[in-house]
């Protein structure tokens, strides 16, 4: 496992594999890798020959009153998580090496018009546009993005269809505590009573995976997951929605494949969870 | 020389090519090829092993009321010369192949709010957001673009260093009728008389480059630049202009190099011209 920070060592080292005839995954991450992380690099070298994690903290998909200063960082260790998976490369560049007096982007409408797209007006295209650079530095043969980030996940796939991307976008399962709170480099920022406040996410979460099996309205099942994170008194809602899994337009009937997504303020730190369902998978 | 009109079909060729460890050249037109295209595909298929010209007449980046419709198409006539000139593969897909409710794009500012972008707001966007999807689609090693489009060349050449696009642009003369007329697909628009009238913009350009070697400042030379076009009844001048040919920003004094670039409507018909001119490779 090598760390590097050009972009013409990136290249060099996928030039050399693509020589060889071998196959190449990238997993784009902004470090501090946990266990959620762990298993998208997992998948990845079981998938390819070799993988690529970047783990850039890309500041075009910060807003200007968000965490970019203090997001947590630490490189030794996620070398040593990247080299423990199985990784080749760990790609970790300075901003000037990304983005130099830039003028043209990657944008998207419509689908950022939803749930953290609201109050995060550029985080999205700031997205789209760091993932086509990293697409387009490693050409990656698959690329693997976690499902808790589900809105992301949803509108890099469109940027895949929409761009013809030669890319397949892997997705994969959020990966929890052992006491249900779903894996961030954001719960560093939790304090001991937060953390255990921070549990109001997933029981709702929980609650609603149960409920949306049983036929549980859409409506009911947003009232009590919002009861449920509710009688948290540390915790502040941003959102809790249940979305078409496509276009993230609000559902009122769960007929169609749907995420259910929140966003909730613990104190000050900032945590998402969710979960799809599709009516179609459903035993009858 | 084969026609596709999918983007599997292109795939399946370039996978093919690359295979058998083969490069592959990109010339991205609209269609209605005329001897600037030709210079295009002829360089294009003297660097690589592959050719692919798509002649997409692209929909986005044309604006509500300009010309879409009327656009000239010929693919027989296309086809014809993509064969003679070398080319394997052309490129010839239906909009719906293109765009299904396309959400991300790719856009860019500042560069495009001088020239020809003061009128064509769109443009551009639809200008990046095409190629990107044809390098995605073709993934060629080359592609090669037309001095006549310069801020288009530009934009492009500053679009590949802003999202690391794969790809290395050959920017080609522009080839001229013998009389001094800049080729351009939209010619054929012209009537007899609007044909004859439309040298005002050559004949302008000449003087230009004549008179910025012999040292000429700025304002007076797009003041006769202006003059030589005005005095034409038919012209209609949108704008006559020198640009740093970075920044397309105004440059008041020739000390850095500079586009000398014009849009002039002739009748009904908006043609452009221009040239690039370097003072450091002024021999003193």
């Amino acid at each position: 496992m090598k760390t590097v920070t050009t972009i013409k060592e990136v290249r060099d080292a996928v030039k050399a594999w693509r020589r060889a005839g071998e196959t190449v995954g990238l997993v784009p991450t902004m470090g501090f890798l946990h266990e959620g992380h762990a298993s998208l690099i997992k998948k990845a070298v079981a998938d390819n020959d070799h993988v690529v994690v970047s783990t850039f903290v890309n500041p075009t998909q910060f807003g200007p009153n968000e965490d970019l200063d203090s997001y947590p960082r630490d490189e030794a260790r996620d070398a040593a998580l990247c080299e423990e998976m199985g990784a080749d490369l760990m790609f970790r560049p300075d901003p000037k090496e990304m983005y130099t007096d830039a003028k043209v982007s990657v944008v998207v409408k419509d689908m950022n018009e939803h749930l953290c797209g609201v109050s995060r007006p550029v985080h999205f295209h700031g997205v789209c546009t760091v993932v086509t650079k990293l697409f387009n530095i490693v050409t990656p043969d698959k690329a693997y993005f976690g499902q808790k980030d589900a809105q992301q996940l949803a509108i890099i796939r469109k940027m895949v269809e929409d761009l013809n991307s030669p890319v397949e976008i892997v997705g994969c399962p959020i990966v929890r505590e052992a006491d249900g709170l779903a894996k961030s480099s954001r719960n560093t920022y939790l304090l001991p009573e937060e953390r255990e406040a921070a549990l109001c996410l997933s029981r709702a979460i929980f609650y609603g995976q149960d409920h949306i099996k049983a036929g549980m309205p859409a409506e009911k099942l947003l009232s009590v997951m919002t009861d449920i994170v509710a009688d948290e008194p540390l915790a502040k809602i941003e959102y809790i929605k249940a979305v078409d899994v496509l276009t993230m337009e609000d559902v009122d009937v769960i007929d169609r494949p749907v995420l259910v997504a929140m966003a909730v303020y613990i104190g000050r730190t900032r945590l998402i969870d969710n979960f799809s369902f599709n009516p179609a998978d459903k035993a009858i």
